[in-house]
């Protein structure tokens, strides 16, 4: 595979074009095409809309100079293969959940989502106010990439069941789709965690490869068609409170553009994922009155499992400590998280809850 | 006043200089400086910030094609005088808190916050996702501006008081601080309601010219120093929960840049809109606890007040019905607000409860 497209720019048009063009001055000369790849399938409901997102403003920020081709999974390489593809150098930049990649280094699991962590609005304080994204950067840059979150699907949905769940006794011996130390703490519970590609969920499903999985939310799951196969459906869930999406470029490839180009993929990421959490949470519910309509039963998980569920969580973040960056970066994300998520729920929370009681 | 200063737009350089400059293209010598005016005073804490981000962000991106050069209120024209230069064309753009201008119009409410109504999530999905934006747009055109949500406080605290509230009959004559339609509705309980540009708040509650304030929240009201003044602090409040700030480009100003600019700024004042939420928001919690131990009283509102504030939030939103634009926006608004707002509560809602319980 031959190596960035940027390599191959063309030289400069003739200089009589360049005097004369105002509206596609000498600089369109050197147009580049980027290509991202993926770990979704294409038109993956909200996540590959994200990708595609960040695709579209950096294409008409940089009015084409920068032109984003998206790959879905499988296109040119993997799902799970972005990661090794943009670090060779062998795509420009991926779109992913950074979670993925924990066996990279299980600190990438901080910029999806780890068990008992932040909400999406937590995560956006700390990666944009409490160095957050400096650490994103400091742990992308031991590969050779520069990370922006660039998505954000909210609060996932507990996820999928056969047959209900009375305790977390029920959970020995499950096969359950969970990627990330969200399946790591799974795991201790006695389930047999699989870590599947998005694209890869239903067919596992359907012939029985899983007993269950999570994904999303229930405008992507209904896409997904889970309720097609399942009927038991837990909306909160332990391990995905506000699972961010990262877009990671290629460093050598990021730091040959221009200050105004990597200003413009930094914006677009940041705005993405604003953009991409609005999509989820708008959708969301009547989403999940059209699943209840088609008789699938929504539940919580008793207070057992939440039990059960918090002390593994606790197990498995505080397994991971290396004495090193992932220690500085898991105490980076839960000091953010304590100091802010007091006043959320003393403003924001009283509020809502005062709203219901008032509006009824 | 001059018109605006895009019309004084340099002539080109002589195209021996545009066809060598690669880093520096012939459009360079188009650039252009747009006047941003803003409601607020020089440096006020996350406000004026919202402002300088998106000038700067707007700079950065366009590599100076566009420069934006931002005005505190008073340096240009006064805090409330800024609608009207940009409809006008004394500047460009302005950058504030669009439920100033109910007078202009009532539905501008619902670009700010209204009593009652949207959290800053809950905004953000309707503005984003179910047609708030394109509303936005519609209402501003009729003024002659091109407006775009940028910035966003978070759900706003109660406020400050000279002394306890026991119930709704507290507010009767009371002189309060309260733009926009929650002004209004505290108009309805008896207070007599001022309307003040932030950097005139101080001196109005250090005089007594009234006899308390909202402002934002701990981490700008203690910079803006109530403290000093008054100590009793309500941290939820029912008139503003998740106040947007806004930009508005002269239309004309606005159909005159290019594709690429148009997008960047909507892009630029998109990012401002979550990345100020997260100043707030990260801010906000330690400021609390220094107010606290500076001797504040915080306190919340018992429920008789809440139920007064709703009476009185409904009777101020269905007062304002026009059987046009308003409705148009007022039903949207609160559509949207029913839609998402039930699965947030199942899902993160959820999530919040099992964290704080699990966690302690």
């Amino acid at each position: 595979m031959d190596r960035r497209s940027f390599l191959k720019t063309s030289a400069l048009g003739g200089s009589a074009a360049a005097a004369t063009a105002l509206a596609a001055p000498a600089y369109a000369q050197g147009k580049r095409t980027l290509t991202m790849v993926t770990t979704w399938g294409r038109g993956l409901a909200g996540v590959f809309d994200a990708a595609q997102r960040v695709a579209d403003s950096v294409t008409a920020m940089t009015d084409g100079q920068l032109t984003v081709e998206v790959k879905a999974a499988g296109e040119l390489v993997g799902a799970f293969e972005v990661f090794d593809a943009v670090t060779a150098g062998q795509a420009d930049m991926y779109h992913g959940a950074d979670y993925y990649f924990v066996g990279q280094h299980p600190a990438f699991a901080f910029f999806t989502a780890v068990p008992f962590g932040m909400t999406a609005q937590e995560l956006a304080n700390w990666y944009y106010m409490d160095g957050g994204m400096e650490l994103h950067h400091e742990l992308g840059e031991l590969f050779g990439i520069k990370s922006f979150l660039a998505g954000n699907t909210g609060a996932q949905a507990g996820g999928w069941f056969r047959k209900e769940i009375a305790g977390p006794e029920d959970f020995n011996g499950l096969k359950f789709r969970m990627p990330g130390l969200g399946g790591e703490a799974l795991g201790k519970l006695g389930a047999s965690v699989q870590n599947l590609p998005g694209s890869e969920v239903y067919q596992a499903l359907a012939s029985g490869a899983i007993d269950g999985t999570e994904w999303i939310g229930p405008w992507a799951d209904e896409k997904a068609g889970f309720q097609e196969i399942t009927k038991f459906y837990y909306t909160a869930g332990f391990h995905e409170p506000g699972a961010g999406l990262s877009v990671a470029t290629n460093l050598e490839v990021f730091n040959s553009l221009t200050p105004a180009q990597q200003k413009i993929i930094e914006i677009a990421c940041a705005e993405t994922h604003q953009w991409n959490l609005a999509q989820f949470l708008a959708n969301n519910g009547a989403a999940l009155q059209r699943l209840q309509s088609a008789g699938v039963k929504v539940l919580s998980f008793p207070d057992s499992v939440w039990d059960a569920m918090g002390n593994a969580a606790k197990e498995t973040l505080e397994g991971n400590r290396d004495g090193d960056l992932y220690d500085k970066i898991y105490d980076s994300a839960f000091a953010s998280m304590r100091s802010s998520s007091g006043w959320i729920e003393a403003s924001e929370g009283t509020y809502r809850a005062q709203r219901d009681r008032v509006l009824g």
